[in-house]
């Protein structure tokens, strides 16, 4: 058994590394075969190094040959479909049928295809005056960097995930940094990238990974004036970190980091559909074992008969359900603290609430509830992201608590609100869904948050804490890809020397450009 | 002689003040008679209470209120010219004429109808999935700081110029900081501003102003939850610590802070037409006495008899030239300072290099030169911004020591590269040209930099530390009102429920909406 290697600079080699980690199976607990590295800085500089030279060949590839290499990616994905599912199940515990081969891969190499057909060139938004030859596009920023969570080894993967696919497809090199706790997915998602790479002739280094490297070398990296930007997902405290140093260095920096995804149940809604909400409810709370961005946390439900029926619906059918395997050790006794911090504020557990027995790692499904007015006397606490299977329920006394309760609410990626279809509900929700509004990325009707489709229309985002600027979606295409780019103005500059999108002449007829006000996909006369 | 009065919450009122201060005639260093508050967080907080309720309100007030606020606010300024001019002559010492009256004041209302013309919509980027049932588009963000500098009293102040204009069209009430230098004009403006509110009818805290506040009560204001965003144009120093604090709390900055704005004229260029550009670059250099953001601050020229020529000129040039007065004693203490720092880093004296007698705040018309080799040998020292009319020429010895210096700049907000006609420059401008591209937001050919058109394709903006973020303009309608605001998203929403902008008919056949991939004004059948 040998140590992975790292690719660096178009080479599979060994990391320069401090020291060595496995993955864990969690739903064994037992640790797997293969031994990757925590890079020192040196890994980390060669990676920046070459990443920038790369940047820059890649400023000058055509368009075409980046979108083949996401499509030679996305079908090189699948043809290794059955290892990757396979790798990715042993190093995340989810199912690997339908999740991983049915549902998950194929969002991922969707993705990919739908980042390759963005590369016709409307998402760069070239803008023309003619009148006064100003002519503007977004443009690549550099080397970014990928950060992955543990939830989707493959859809959010650093090295073939939404961020992956949209900073590539904006011209920039990835340098991936794997999730810790799937390394050896991530490891045969960069073999089908680098040979993509290869087979289409790009710069080698336009993908590089490596595995994992101390706190201190990721606020160097995120502050390194080589870096173009850095797109990190995962825990509130690590992006914190990794934020304040880009910032202070002045480094674009894309998070997404917490949410409980606030669900306003009206009473009428209650009257209509209790039972059937309940059901939607536990499935979208269980789904991936909990461990979804979007996982609706935070249930707001008025005091009264119909409340209790729900609860109760809800508690049997969580404890109907078997507990499936959270996605690593830490999870786990993160949650265990999370649902501890919870009670100790004030949250009474309705079922569940403790870790289970060996093997792997598992937790009850777990729903907490709370009064509005205990929440009100500690919003915060009461907000901690129980990342995993765990809900908590407010109850509130009555629409004035509830108001009070939103306006407590932290920044969120979703907010939902359930209304009853004979507008029994109405007054209600044009009180409360305002104040969700500006407090979620993507408001919601009627539906649990969980699903995040891949849509043009798509908000993954929101206000901080969820991310770390409002404006910004990490999942839709064309949107994300605006992301990781800078604004580039040509100021009277002559024709030959313009970038294709921004001369007169249309470069495809299918790049959508806003000339002197009004959107078009005709070239310009003259 | 009394105190002037704040604006807040619809009142013009005492402010709960720290002291108080006065502008000055910089033309003659007089002291005038107009006396200001510095308000305590008080006012700050009062300012933030009353726009927050304002940010509720103007949410659902029709975007043609808000268009006819502006429209009017642009005519009153126009009706009070006269006295507008006076008093910013007074508080600046820029000419009447043309300057003020004939350029800038004519630009801010030219500004303020083209942010009411873009209140139909196509700024906030609606985009529809038809199938999925997801709409997302851009929505205000709450209350916008507007910190304007000291250099545009009309067209970047804050009661009236881009940001204000941008921030209010994209939905948000705005609380103006005055810049220090120039209180009576904010103040004048507040006036109308104020005037066309009440007239218009919308909220009375939809503007507010105060005049100065303590450096701690302004990082506490960039940081509060209640802040939607703050824009800044003025010094580093102070904008990075504001900065600092609004990162911290996650709430977004625009910031515009400091420029040397490189200009590279090329060998072919300079034998073709030295004269004429050294004429080019003066007139461009003592625009506004330097005081331009965009001001030619770094010359990059090759060593040579032509380049020799070009500096002779440009001697003779700036020393027949009469000083005009700077903007204030800060700013005539600040480019002393900025000149002995390049000095000491190397660069020698070509003309000028210090402050001039009394009457009024004047720094002689100043050249430096320094050699690619030293310039090298501290880049970050000779990057130093000499805000006023001083420049730094650089003499590169060949294309590789060009090369080097260009890879040793800051971020800016614009570069310029003058070529021959003939194409003996090309080999040069291909080598040299990306490097600069990287490092601007605009780039200009055979073009001095100070002239910003209020252009959709306009750039002002570039990379850190020229501003906070490389993807954003803070000039130019419709981008620049995208910085002040969100992305909303709406997932099965209920037709009625949702924004017109987003409903199935185009609200007012106007607004450009991507529609499935299209840009489109029609509406949506069904």
């Amino acid at each position: 058994m040998s140590t992975q290697p790292v690719l660096i600079a178009g080479q599979w080699r060994a990391a320069k590394a401090s020291g060595t980690f496995h993955a864990e199976n969690p739903a064994t607990g037992e640790k797997l075969p293969d031994e990757f590295s925590i890079s020192t800085w040196a890994d980390c500089d060669a990676a920046l190094a070459t990443a920038a030279e790369a940047a820059i060949i890649l400023r000058t590839t055509s368009p075409e040959q980046i979108a083949k290499f996401l499509t030679r990616f996305a079908e090189r994905i699948e043809a290794r479909k059955s290892e990757l599912v396979e790798i990715a199940h042993a190093e995340t515990g989810l199912p690997k049928s339908p999740r991983l081969a049915e549902v998950e891969l194929p969002r991922t190499t969707g993705q990919l295809r739908q980042a390759a057909a963005a590369i016709e060139g409307s998402w760069a938004m070239p803008t023309i005056d003619t009148k006064l030859n100003i002519r503007s596009m977004l443009a690549p920023l550099g080397p970014v960097w990928v950060f992955g969570p543990n939830n989707f080894p493959f859809a959010f993967n650093s090295v073939a995930g939404g961020d992956f696919a949209a900073a590539i497809a904006a011209g920039n090199p990835i340098i991936a940094k794997a999730n810790t706790s799937h390394p050896g997915t991530s490891r045969l998602l960069a073999e089908e990238a680098f040979a993509a790479v290869t087979e289409v002739g790009l710069p080698p280094a336009t993908v590089q990974l490596i595995y994992r490297t101390s706190h201190a070398d990721g606020e160097r990296l995120a502050a390194d004036p080589r870096t173009g930007a850095l797109a990190y997902t995962g825990s509130r405290s690590a992006g914190l970190k990794l934020k304040a140093a880009a910032d202070k260095a002045g480094r674009p920096i894309y998070l997404e980091l917490s949410s409980v995804n606030p669900v306003l149940i009206l009473p009428g809604a209650l009257a209509e559909r209790g039972t059937k909400m309940a059901e939607e409810f536990t499935g979208s709370c269980l789904m991936g074992t909990g461990q979804f961005c979007t996982s609706p946390s935070l249930i707001v439900l008025f005091a009264g008969e119909a409340t209790e029926q729900f609860i109760a619906a809800a508690k049997q059918k969580l404890e109907a359900t078997p507990t499936m395997p959270l996605l690593s050790s830490g999870v786990l006794r993160s949650l265990d603290e999370s649902v501890k911090t919870l009670r100790a504020a004030g949250a009474e557990l309705v079922c569940g609430g403790s870790p289970q027995p060996a093997p792997g790692y598992r937790f009850a499904n777990t729903l907490l509830r709370v009064s509005g007015e205990k929440f009100l006397a500690a919003p915060e606490k009461l907000q901690t992201e129980a990342f995993g299977n765990a809900s908590l329920i407010v109850v509130v006394r009555d629409a004035a608590q509830a108001e009070e309760v939103f306006n407590h609410l932290e920044g969120n990626l979703t907010g939902c609100v359930y209304s009853d279809t004979r507008g029994s509900d109405d007054a209600l929700y044009d009180r409360l869904a305002p104040l969700l509004r500006s407090r979620v990325g993507r408001l919601l009707n009627d539906k649990m948050p969980t699903g995040v489709a891949v849509s043009p229309a798509m908000n993954h985002g929101g206000p901080f804490p969820a991310t770390g600027h409002p404006g910004f979606t990490a999942v839709g295409i064309p949107a994300s890809l605006r992301r990781f780019a800078a604004l580039h103005c040509y100021d009277n500059v002559r024709a030959a020397r313009l970038p294709a999108a921004l001369q007169n002449k249309n470069p495809n007829g299918k790049m959508w450009r806003l000339i002197d006000g009004r959107w078009s996909q005709a070239g310009i006369a003259g």
